[in-house]
C-alpha cells in the first residue's frame, strides 16, 4: 500500500543542490539527502503500520509475530502519543471491521487528520497533561480492565505518550503531578530519573496497563522517539515491567532537594509505597507480562538502516556507527567533521565513496540569543571543522521536521560552507557562539525544509564523501 | 635493532585487569591495553628511527626516499623538540661518522639523557623560549647558510620546536615575541592563528630554514604532536611553504583585539611586510623546497594503526575512526560510549569481537577545582554512558604519558566501572562535574601508569568489545 501524496518529502531539495560549487559536492549532498528522505520515509507512522502489519485470512502479522485472530472475541485499539493518530488511522484501514473498538489520544486539534470509525481519536494536552487526557486514559484503562482472557488489545505508543496519557494515582491530582515533572526537568533530572518518578505516582505507566489488561492480551506497537528504544522509557513503558521502586522515587527527589518541597499527596503516595501500603509497580517476572508482546515497529536505528541501505544501493561504502549518539551538538559536529577529514586522508574508516550514518538526540547549551537547533549547530561546527575539502557533506536533521524553535529540519554543509558564508559577509563562529545557526543558514539557503513530518524518531546525521 | 630495556610499556597493567570483575570485561580489557602498549611502542622516537632509517653501503633509505650519501660531501643534523634528543641519538647510532656535525635543542636538563658524538645538543627552555634557545636557533641557521648544493641537511622536528627553536625577526625582542604569543594563547586564538603571526615574526619559521638552506638538500624527518599532521604547523613547518601573510596576522592580531596593545617592533615588523619593505615567508612554488623532503615518520595516525593492527591480529574486527578526534573531552566521551552500546546492540559498526581506534587531542574546558586530564575525563563521561554493559571498554591515553597535570596517561573504563564507584562511595557525576576525574580513578586504580614516554603524538583512544 502507497500514500497517494508523493510529494518530495526534502521540499528544497533542488535549491541544497544547487548550493554546491563543485560536481563533487553536488554529488555528496544528492546522495545524503536521498538518504535522508529514505530516512525520514521509514519513520512516516503511517508507512511503518501499512509495512509491518498485515492480515491474511484470520492470520495478523505484526512483523515476525503472527497471531490467530479467529482465537479473539474483541480485538481493542487504544494508546496515545503525537504520531498514534496516524497509526490508529493506518491500522484501521489494514484491520477494517476486525476492531471492535477502542480509543486513542492524539494531540487536540489533530483529531481532524486522520480517519477512524471504529477508534475513538480523543484530544489531549501536549506536552502539559490536561485533564481531556486523564479522561481518555480512563477509557483506555476501563477497556483493558473489561478486556477478557479471550481478547486481544493492540495499544498503539509513540512520542509523547507520556504527557497524552495521564492517570494520576490515588489522590494525586493532575496538578501536583505537573508541579513535579516540571520541578524536576527544571532541575537537569534524566528522563530516567524523571520516569521513576512518574511511575510511581501513575494508574497507567511503569506496566500498570499491562496489569490492568490481564488477561487479555496485550500487543503494544511502539514508534520510539527515545534514544536506544529503551521500552521502559518510551511513553513510560505502560506496558514494560518496571525497574524502578518506590524508593527510587524518593532518593531521586532527594537527590534533586525536591522532596521537601513536594505536594503532600505525592509524598503520602510514595512513604506508603515504602511501607508497602501501596503496591510497587508491576515487575519482571509478573505474570501479567506473559501476555504482552512489546514490538518497536519504528525508530532511530530503522530510519538509520532505511538511510544506510538506500546509500548502500548506491554504490557507497556504508557505515552504521551508532544510534545512542548524545552530547553536546557543536562538539559532536566538530567530532563527526574529524571523521570526514580522516576518510579524506587516509580512507579510513571507510574508503570513499562511502557514507557514515548516525543517529541519536544531541543536546544544545544555550549560551547566546540566537535562533537555532540542535540539528543546524551540529552542522554549522562540522561545517568549521571540513573548512575547504571537498566532496564531503554533512547533513543532519530531527525526523520531526521541526529542529529547535525553527521551520527547518536540519541543515546540510560542505567542504565549501564556510568560504560562502565569509563571501556573504558572515562569520560563522560568531553565529555559533550566538546559538544562532538558524540565521546562518537561513542567509546561505542550506537550512533542510521538510515541514512537520508527524513523526519523530529523534535525529539522524549523514556524512558523506565521494 | 631493539632496545634493551624491555620493561612493560604500561606498569600497572596486571592490575588493572585485576580490576575486571568479569572474565569478558578481563579479556577487553587486556586487549584494549596490549593495544595502547604497541601505540605508545610505534611513536617511541628511538624506535621510529630505527625503524625507518638505514644505511646501507652508500644508500640512505628514510622510509621510501633512498639517497645516495656518495653524492653529498657533508651531512649536517639539526632541529629541536622535545623528542629531538632521542631522534638525534638513534640517527647517530645508524649514520655514525657519515654525520659532519650539528646541533639539536632540546629541552634543558635532557642533554645528558641522549648520547651523541657528532649532534651537539644543546639545552634550551620549554615551553616558554628563552636566549639559549634562541642562540642555538643561530647556529642551526649559520650551519644552514654554510650549507652548499653538496650539503645534506636532515632536520629533526618533534613536538615542542615551535618554543625549543626561537628566532625573532629583524628587531623583535624574544620577550616581545613571548608577549604576543601569550596574548593569543589566553584569547583563545587556535593554533593555525597563532602560527600564522609566530612565523611572521621568525627567521626560522615558516619556510625560512629552508629558504636559508637553500641550494642545499633538505630532509625534515617529522614526529607530529599536531592533529591531523599539518606540516607547516609542526614546529610552525621551517622547512615548509607558508599559506599565511602578513596580512592575515595583522587581521588575526586585530581580530583579538591584541593589535592596540602589540608591541611597537611587531606592529612596525608586520606593517613593514604590509608594505612589502619586509619579505613575505617562503610560499609554495619557491625554488628551495624542490630541493625539501618533509617526511611525517610518526605521528597519531601511526600509532593508531599500530593499535589497529595488534587489534587485528588479535582476531578483532576494527575500524580506524579518525586522527582529528577534538572537541570537550566528555563530550566525545560519551559520544564513544553511545559507539559501544550501539555494537553491543546491533553489532554496528562491527560485529563483536571488535575494537574502534580514535586518535587526536579533545580540550577539557575547566569548571571545578579538582585534578584530570582529558584521556581521564573522556573515560570517565564514557564509564557514565556504558554503565552495566559486558564485554565493553573504553581506554584512553596520552602518548606522552602524561595527562593534564597528572602522573598517569589516561585511565580505562567499562561497564563495571559506576558500579564499582558507587560501592566506594564515589559519585562519579560529581567527580566530572568538579573536572575530578584524576581523583576518582586513583580511588578506583583505574589510572594508566607508563610515566613519561618521552614523545608525543597527542592520544590515542581505543574501544574494545568482546
Amino acid at each position: 500500500m502507497t500514500r497517494s501524496d508523493r510529494k518530495p518529502i526534502i521540499k528544497n531539495e533542488e535549491k541544497l543542490l544547487e548550493n554546491a560549487v563543485s560536481p563533487k559536492d553536488r554529488k555528496a549532498r544528492e546522495l545524503a539527502l536521498r538518504a535522508l528522505a529514505k530516512a525520514l520515509e521509514a519513520s512516516d507512522p503511517r508507512g511503518i503500520v501499512y509495512s509491518k502489519v498485515s492480515v491474511d485470512d484470520s492470520t495478523l502479522r505484526i512483523g515476525d509475530l503472527k497471531l490467530d485472530l479467529s482465537k479473539f472475541r474483541n480485538l481493542y485499539v487504544i494508546g496515545g502519543g503525537k504520531a498514534s493518530g496516524a497509526m490508529a488511522e493506518a491500522l484501521e484501514r489494514v484491520l477494517g471491521e476486525r476492531i471492535t473498538g477502542g480509543i486513542v489520544n492524539v494531540p487536540k486539534g489533530t483529531e481532524e487528520l486522520y480517519c477512524t470509525n471504529r477508534i475513538v481519536l480523543h484530544g489531549a494536552s501536549h506536552p502539559v497533561p490536561d485533564e481531556d487526557g486523564v479522561s481518555g486514559t480512563r477509557k483506555m484503562l476501563e477497556l483493558a480492565e473489561k478486556a477478557g482472557e479471550e481478547d486481544l488489545i493492540i495499544c498503539l505508543i509513540s512520542g509523547g505518550g507520556s504527557s497524552l496519557m495521564p492517570q494520576p494515582r490515588n489522590g494525586v491530582s493532575l496538578e501536583d503531578k505537573k508541579e513535579i515533572t516540571n520541578d524536576l526537568l527544571r532541575c537537569g533530572a534524566t528522563i530516567n530519573e524523571i520516569n521513576a518518578v512518574r511511575k510511581h505516582i501513575s494508574d497507567f505507566k511503569g506496566g500498570w496497563l499491562a496489569k490492568r489488561a490481564y488477561p487479555a492480551t496485550v500487543v503494544s506497537l511502539l514508534l520510539s522517539d527515545v534514544v536506544g528504544d529503551p521500552l521502559d522509557v518510551i511513553a513510560s513503558g505502560p506496558t514494560v515491567p518496571d525497574t524502578s521502586t518506590f524508593n527510587d522515587a524518593i532518593s531521586i527527589l532527594k537527590k534533586y532537594q525536591i522532596w521537601e518541597k513536594a505536594p503532600e499527596s505525592i509524598k503520602r503516595l510514595l512513604l506508603d509505597g515504602l511501607k508497602g501500603i501501596e503496591p510497587e509497580t508491576p515487575k519482571e517476572g509478573d505474570e501479567a507480562f506473559k501476555k504482552v508482546r512489546n514490538l518497536v515497529i519504528g525508530s532511530n536505528r530503522i530510519a538509520c538502516m532505511a538511510a544506510k541501505e538506500e546509500l548502500a544501493r548506491n554504490g557507497l561504502n556504508t557505515l552504521f556507527l551508532t544510534s545512542y549518539m548524545e552530547g553536546e551538538a557543536r562538539e559532536i559536529g566538530t567530532f563527526l567533521g574529524s571523521i570526514i577529514r580522516e576518510i579524506l586522508h587516509s580512507g579510513n574508516p571507510l574508503s570513499t565513496p562511502c557514507a557514515v550514518i548516525l543517529g541519536g538526540e544531541t543536546t544544545v547549551t544555550v549560551i547566546g540569543n540566537g535562533k537555532g537547533g540542535r540539528n543546524q549547530e551540529l552542522a554549522l561546527a562540522a561545517s568549521l571543522k571540513i573548512r575547504g575539502v571537498e566532496g564531503g557533506v554533512l547533513a543532519s536533521v530531527n525526523t520531526d521536521g521541526v529542529d529547535g524553535p525553527t521551520d527547518a529540519a536540519g541543515a546540510i554543509v560542505d567542504g565549501s560552507t564556510i568560504t560562502r558564508a565569509e563571501k556573504a559577509g558572515l562569520d560563522p563562529i560568531r553565529y555559533l557562539m550566538n546559538n544562532d545557526s538558524y540565521s546562518f543558514f537561513s542567509e546561505l539557503g542550506d537550512l533542510i525544509m521538510t515541514g512537520p513530518t508527524g513523526t519523530n524518531v529523534t535525529d539522524i546525521t549523514v556524512l558523506v564523501v565521494v
